[in-house]
């Protein structure tokens, strides 16, 4: 998994059928240190993820291990909000403090 | 997930017989602020979208969570045509104002 | 699926047996453009190509559904070949003309 | 596969109800030389891995054949630690040295 | 499919029940030339490669298509041992003058 933060929301009303119902929300890629990346994605929420938030994604076939992706032709998927990341030590990020 | 435009077609005649009457299409991939990144992909069309047109599309095995990739060699398929992309509460992309 | 020239064939009598019989073509990745990107790909070969034309490929598990590559350790696959390739309005690659 | 070290920890307590109990842990993605790339994943712990420990970690759906994350939205699990690497006749790493 | 060159072992005690027996070799990714790219893969071995040979690996779910590797977290595969690399018409790597 990776990191990214909740940045925006896209809206599709044209889509495979299967996917109405999915909330698409889109990603910052964050590295190690909580920073950006430079990279995004748009995830399906799987959590009720919020603008702002910390969270972990999975892609691939894991994105659709999750009731509201199964079946579905979706490649990532939110499936954590992160409330703490301490690397060497050190804590990166907590929710606590953000909000 | 990732963004993309429709900038062409590809014609194949000789394939694999399971693809037959599959449409593909060619796809400038988008970064967040809706600029082109480079990429390419060329993906299966599972909603009708047209020339010009922002896109999402998933990757790999959820590529044939449709009805028309089922149990096909696709790796890519356009799931969604994006009518408003807003990051951090800005609107980057809006059909309305594209059509 | 992504674009690619084929360029050559790699031999291997000691490989896993399942991929007996199985042909194994070496490809050199196209840009958007038509132009060689630096990478390339050995790739099964479900279409029949042949040395020099432009092919499409499908990566993962989707490399898998064809009858040559089912249950094989195969991860990319030609399935298709390119007769023509229009990007912007353009006609970048014309199997016709170039045969 | 791919090399990394355990550096941290990551907590999330909203979050796909299946993953209820899995350890997250953040790895530094190491190069075959066992130094660091500036890479990362946050990979689910199927071996009890402890900070600091050189080890190895499956990514896709390879990530899910364990019982810990099958049927899980994991995309990265680590699988084994490793005790030693050893490339071009050299000992890269050795965990009863590290230890 | 990508090449690489045998260059290494790993050795791993602790690990996943389903990995014990299976054999984890280093290997260094070849480009067209059979040069070296800087990239790496740790694969398990499914065909008996040796040290210095040069191989094709599969990766992601079809690393699993052996039976070595079958329902194991394994996301990578010695599939073949290559005897010929022929590319524009040029033998870039024969077995026979590497032995």
């Amino acid at each position: 998994m990776l990191l990214g933060r909740v940045v925006g929301t896209l809206v599709a009303t044209r889509k495979e059928s299967t996917l109405e119902g999915l909330k698409f929300l889109v990603l910052k890629q964050l590295d190690i240190e909580g920073a950006e990346t430079g990279g995004y994605r748009v995830a399906a929420d799987a959590v009720g993820a919020g603008l702002g938030e910390v969270v972990l994604y999975a892609t691939g076939s894991s994105a659709r291990q999750t009731k509201f992706t199964d079946k579905r032709p979706c490649d990532a998927v939110i499936m954590a909000i992160v409330d703490t990341l301490e690397v060497d030590g050190t804590v990166k990020y907590s929710k606590a403090d953000a909000d």
